[in-house]
């Protein structure tokens, strides 16, 4: 559909026929007791279990440009980015609420990529729209609210991590970042190659089976998402917990750079360790194994993909450990959108 | 503090001293386990309750503007438009989370006085924060989701109101539009005289005890809070129920203009029966009752500030009555964002 708007209500429509929702009236068993199109939603939890609840806001010329980005991609991001904070502890995800401020400019063909993206991302994550607010304004901004599940005491946080715990993390980190440099260069999603690398950037993977099965077994003592980089988020892992850290470079996992991609990121001063350290985006998780349970970790979901970078230790220091085992600090160098002003 | 940040860790600090917050892990007994500073916060809710959930977007330059109106009620006013759709459920408001975007220029003195105006809402309302995002952009960009309590099956929804009730509406309408033209005339809160004519565009209050009080004794068939305009928000009250209404335009309470503020709103065309038509953001609560329980109506918190302004009918007109007894067709006449694009 090409055609604008005439009123916030076909809006809303527009919405719930794309995205997973919840409307009106439920039927009984439901948790969601009233859906979108009332002043606000009803829900009556499940009684062994815990809502988790977080927001995250998309913003253009912040978080994304609405002219370079694939809307599909600024639509599924956004949700699966706050979603990331659930499984970051160890949660279900359920439901959200979206508010979503659009400019006229973007209420057509924009408006139903963006709206398909997000429908994905709400299907392959089982998740259901209840309510939102929506508004026109200059450029496009995006608030998402999540709830998401977990058992009485189960979920997660990040101030359990004790002196001797295996620091792991998912995934090969950097990758967004690699693809935000590709974007930056004007790379698109036309070639196959590039699409590959652009993957990590505009369509992040998360990591929900593996928060859920470390909360369930009690596996983990701290965990978090990556968000911001491993060298900024650690530190809070490590702040929240009242620890410190070492870290191994070597064992760091970290992105493959194409040949024909690096001599963009030596203009850029940027290498692979670096990106690995400091780049943020990755929504992959952090946490702490305690000894006793690396052995478990084995039939973890994904446990290919799992690393064990570095230890928890007394203090406050974070340590990075570098191929000729020196030690030095490692600072926080990821994204803070306040930093040093 | 007129210091700019140096990272977000101490515009997060700055956030939850200002306003009353959950933070780190809850005492027991506790609704809230986990509250700012973690990925997410955890909530156990009690099990003779369900949550009623809702989120509104507060924009510079759509909703506010931040040359012009004081910060302190850029942040007061969030709060309680994002509360008021939980008073119409008939819901108690408990709990927030913040999505709060800001340009570094509004990170000094500006933000003090925005979470100032928002600690005192959330006072006033009995509600705290338990999560949020920050992020940096060119303008304010607020989204605020509330999570209210009401006893299970008890919330009032738009649905529900019949042929032959009574249609009644708190306050005084109109009293909001009156603000917002006297600030686009240059108005200041400098007089007092001028004050209390802005304090229902700058300081709304909501109806919360009248909302639980009519949820409580079952009093009310449907409900809605009034914030894009009477004539607007009652065709959505009409349209979820199924039926029309029939509106006296005598009966309507609105605003009092006073002499010196005529000639305003000759140039605009308004008048007192237009803006409490059409004028949006007034929070009141519009609510039908059975003919059966309007004797009861009699000891509701604030009585003597409801009035019947009508009566609920089959079919899907809505129409006015006036003064020379002629019924006319209302057709919406509020705010939508999106309307006639």
């Amino acid at each position: 559909m090409d055609r604008p708007l005439d009123n916030e209500d076909q809006l809303i429509e527009r919405i719930a026929r794309a995205v997973p929702s919840s409307r009106g009236v439920a039927r009984s068993h439901d948790e969601v007791r009233l859906g979108i199109g009332d002043d606000a939603a009803i829900v009556a939890p499940n009684r062994t279990t815990e809502w988790v609840l977080s927001c995250d806001a998309s913003l253009e010329g912040v978080h994304f440009l609405a002219g370079s980005y694939p809307a599909d991609s600024v639509g599924f991001k956004a949700l699966v980015r706050a979603a990331s904070d659930l499984a970051a502890m160890g949660a279900r995800p359920r439901l959200f609420l979206l508010t979503l401020a659009l400019p006229t400019k973007r209420t057509g063909k924009w408006l139903d990529e963006f709206l398909r993206g997000m429908g994905r991302a709400a299907r392959q994550l089982g998740m259901r729209l209840i309510g939102g607010d929506t508004t026109r304004s200059p450029t496009v901004s995006i608030s998402i609210t999540v709830l998401g599940e977990v058992a009485r005491g189960l979920a997660v946080r990040r101030s359990g991590a004790r002196p001797g715990d295996i620091l792991y993390v998912s995934g090969r980190l950097g990758r967004a970042q690699l693809g935000l440099e590709m974007i930056r260069q004007g790379a698109t999603n036309a070639s196959a190659s590039d699409r590959r690398l652009l993957q990590a950037h505009l369509y992040p993977k998360i990591r929900i089976e593996l928060g859920e099965w470390l909360a369930r077994r009690k596996m983990a003592t701290a965990m978090m998402d990556i968000s911001d980089g491993l060298s900024t988020d650690l530190a809070r892992l490590c702040a929240a917990s009242g620890v410190g850290a070492r870290l191994w470079a070597e064992r760091i996992p970290r992105v493959k750079i194409p040949i024909a991609r690096t001599g963009l990121l030596r203009k850029r001063r940027l290498d692979p360790l670096r990106m690995a350290l400091h780049g943020g985006e990755d929504y992959e998780l952090l946490f702490t194994v305690p000894r006793k349970n690396v052995r478990r970790l084995r039939s973890a979901p994904g446990f290919a993909e799992l690393t064990a970078i570095g230890e928890i230790e007394r203090g406050k220091r974070i340590t990075l450990v570098g191929a000729d085992g020196r030690a030095k600090r490692l600072d926080p160098g990821g994204w803070d959108p306040f930093r040093g002003e």
